[in-house]
């Protein structure tokens, strides 16, 4: 990506303590070396980036590009079938007799052929991609076994190479517990997600390590035990907590320093302050909250009231949200849970980087931050999260296009 | 669209009375002179079709092409800055006196010049052809002005000559009180509503008769003075109806043999039988119901059970459906009002098309039907509706393309 000059555009920075967005007007943005070497109003532009090679924009909105820090991209078959037979009165009993529910992906993921996994992530991710998206999130954790949770971080990792996103794994070995270990959850832990841990990480294959905790998966205890190796193997954590019930996963999560805790929609709102106290990002994931047809809100309004950084993302997921559009995330998480369209972007920038501990790499536009734009058809920022089913992006601008 | 034959797909024909969705597997389509010669299983194909050039689907599913029969794609403006400022707990009231809701979208209208109106209408447009959509309704309603409302029907004519669509334009000057007549409703149902109807008659411009009848809106004693000049002019009346509260719409579009009645969310349940005797379709909107956060659900189980047949489409309006995606509204109308994906699918192709009066022409493929068709990357149908946010839509067929 040659050194240039982006002008005649508006230019929602997502900084903070400024105008609402980071609003400029009439902006000017200077790119050198893959990264932002100035951005502000174009009167302002300093005089060594003037002679810059130009590209006009004609008003167009330039955000940060977009960053899905919550999805499940990888896996095997889909559960459109299922979630037929459910809508045809089918009882979930049945269901799980006919081999559906998530071990149902657990087996389509263990059968298909790393190329075939590649092949069906890359349909969800060019969607990502045409909502402007440039980082993503991937989790392993329809494997349970230490072969197939690895595999599924390879083609994680092969996506990234493949598109010109940055792709950020997470080992969610701690996902569910497979048919193979007789309930033995602890056994579980040990021989796979602890086991397999290891081996991912001196296999460079994980970013991050995540855990469901949850009635129907692990309980704190379990977690813990997978926190802790994970810190004694340097990596961070986060924690799918509070999305059924409240385990005080997300508790456990800040007392670990997580980076984020996701779902959220049964946290105490006293307890958002152990979020805060401990930096971690609240990953709202309206997708999930919108099929199953939740109605328990997470608490909004606490998490506001403590300064928790609100994250939206996809779950993209076959089971529970299968929702590869972030635009139509960031318009649920307006009208299901009252985010406003600045929190929304918000969340899909800043906070979303902050949820992959990548703050002041992405998800901001200022000095030194990686030139990942996204261009907009819209006039005004409210516009990409009031509209439902279509991407108004007239493009992204990357330095990945030519790494 | 010279004659040839698709083979090597699967069929979803949505005729009743066969297996689920009309599904045919290993299925032949013959086409000759822009419309369905003959379909069915591929050893069936009659031998006077074997020799016309064959066209390989790779075992992809063919459906007919969607229809959206409730629109109002046709407007000036958005409304994304009201959508936010009610989000930062502006209220209603405030909004209003700052020139919001529906008259700032009139204003807006009336405003722009056509060729503005056309250019922001297709992008709408485009989105919903990207689901697979062949047949659009487009309703005036933002011009609440003889001219105003002439130019909006005109405007959607146009669109129909700058796509490979078929245009149904649908009479709406009885969507709202403009604020020119002092509150008299009266005086606008004689000068603008039947005024204009007859002018809009005359220059063909219309092809059914629509009305918002609501507490807000217009009595049923108003509508039924607009639907009686419907009559004299041997137009087909439809009826937003029971929106927000139960005013007997549905009833009284009965009694005039409507099309369909829209919306339905306070249909008394002993209602729909008036419906299914006089053979009018009922038009869901699982947009206006996600967007406005409604928890009243149309009466599905009465619907279905009355012999209703139930359609589904975006009421794309910038207002309470800023929704330009039909397949995320086929999602919706499972997910929120619980239909099976096979009612969202003949909710979109074979009810949208009786909603339209145009049944034997578009929305099921059967012989004489006219040839527009959408080819999809999916194995089942049922997974057009279980997915959220991109469409995989391969491509349509359409004997408009050369029209
Ligand atoms: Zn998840
Ligand atoms: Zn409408």
């Amino acid at each position: 990506m040659p050194a240039r000059l982006l002008t005649q555009c508006r230019l929602a920075t997502m900084t903070p303590g400024g105008a609402p967005y980071g609003l400029v007007e009439d902006a000017a943005i200077a790119i050198d070396n893959g990264r932002i070497a100035w951005a502000g109003a174009s009167p302002e532009l300093p005089s060594q980036y003037t002679e810059l090679p130009e590209e006009l924009l004609g008003g167009r909105l330039v955000t940060p590009a977009l960053i899905d820090c919550h999805t499940h991209l990888v896996h095997g078959g889909d559960r459109a079938r299922e979630f037929e037979m459910r809508l045809n009165g089918v009882s979930y009993e049945e269901i799980a007799r006919a081999g559906g529910g998530i071990n149902s992906t657990v087996v389509s993921t263990r059968a298909a052929s790393e190329q075939e996994l590649i092949d069906t992530a890359l349909i969800r991710l060019d969607s990502l991609i045409a909502d402007g998206v440039a980082v993503v999130e991937i989790k392993s954790g329809y494997g349970l076994t230490v072969d197939d949770e690895l595999r599924m971080l390879r083609v994680a990792r092969r996506l990234g190479e493949l598109r010109p996103v940055k792709v950020v794994t997470t080992w969610l070995a701690a996902h569910a517990m497979p048919r193979d270990f007789n309930g033995d959850a602890d056994q579980y832990i040990n021989d796979v997600v602890i086991a397999g841990l290891e081996r991912a990480a001196a296999e460079g294959l994980v970013d991050a390590v995540d855990g469901y905790c949850e009635n129907i998966a692990f309980s704190p205890a379990q977690i813990e035990r997978v926190f802790q190796k994970a810190r004694e193997l340097g990596l961070p954590v986060k924690l799918h907590a509070e999305q059924l019930s409240d385990q005080k996963g997300a508790v456990l999560a800040a007392r670990y320093g997580a980076l984020s805790a996701d779902h959220l929609e049964h946290l105490a709102p006293e307890d958002a302050g152990a979020l805060a106290a401990a930096g971690s990002v609240a990953v709202l994931l309206p997708g999930a909250f919108y099929a199953l047809r939740e109605t328990k809100l997470p608490p909004i309004e606490a998490l506001r009231s403590a300064g928790v950084p609100m994250a939206v993302a996809t779950d993209c997921n076959p089971g529970t949200s299968p929702l590869s559009s972030l635009l139509v995330t960031m318009n649920m998480a307006c009208v299901l849970f009252r985010l406003t369209p600045e929190e929304a972007l918000a969340g899909a920038t800043s906070a979303a980087a902050k949820a992959l501990g990548l703050s002041g790499e992405y998800g901001t536009i200022e000095p030194d931050t990686r030139a990942e734009l996204a261009v907009w058809n819209v006039k005004h920022p409210a516009e990409l999260s009031y509209r439902i089913g279509r991407s108004p992006l007239e493009r992204r601008i990357s330095a990945m296009e030519t790494a």
